[in-house]
């Protein structure tokens, strides 16, 4: 699947669900995953039942990684879309005093760190063991896949 | 069920599905619903499949509203509460030189119009008939319900 430049410039590949794929965005301050679905619809409610259901069940699964494993205290979700056509959906760790804290990570996030090569081989770890996502061999921290 | 004041002074009180609550702000630059579910979860990815599936349901019916009758060619979802803690979901009907496109609402929608009581009296109408709402009764334009 074609992931939109404008997402690829933002964010690293962690790895795919099936044919969905799941980012994580660049800035470290926070745990900021954006998953992209397989689907030419413009928005998640446009979605079958069906389907939407699969995917809450991948981003549930992020939900309880970010809660229980990495002890952040707030998950916030959205589906906005409003500059990338293509379907992306958020979910974003979040605790009181982070980063911009208590603004939407959207516009209110500012630069922050990256992510090291030992942190990243960390989280794919725990999203393999914990939300069995399938991580891409040729993930690497300095850019998107290929 | 108890609705927080921030968000009653903030918005209109439009009916029911049930025991979960459906919100339009005050704004009327932008049709914004917002549907506090009865609930103590607070998150909505914490919620059980079958919840979070009858949720999505009523959001959809409120997306579908949007585009097709209301003529909105994008809706976005959103469910944040890191200001306001009782879970409520954002659905938000948005189009390119909205009073705030392309940025989310949160944060970024300028003052605006109120709703008279004629627009409100159609949207109404068109929620009991389109989305299966219990309007309430009392639904009235200056204030929230008792």
């Amino acid at each position: 699947m074609e992931i939109h430049p404008q997402l690829l410039a933002d964010c690293l590949v962690l790895g795919n669900w099936g044919n969905d794929t799941l980012l994580l965005h660049r800035n470290a301050s926070l745990p900021w995953f954006i998953l992209v679905p397989e689907t030419t619809a413009a928005d998640f409610l446009d979605l079958a039942s069906a389907r939407r259901a699969e995917l809450l069940e991948r981003l549930s699964s992020l939900s309880r990684l970010l809660k229980h494993e990495l002890g952040y205290c707030k998950v916030n979700l959205g589906a906005i879309g409003n500059v990338v056509p293509q379907m992306h959906l958020h979910v974003v760790g979040r605790q009181p005093g982070d980063a911009c804290w208590p603004k939407p990570v959207w516009g209110n996030l500012p630069e922050g760190p990256t992510y090291t090569d030992a942190a990243l081989d960390h989280l794919k770890e725990q999203l393999r063991s914990h939300c069995a996502l399938d991580i891409l061999p040729s993930f690497r921290t300095g850019g998107p896949r290929e």
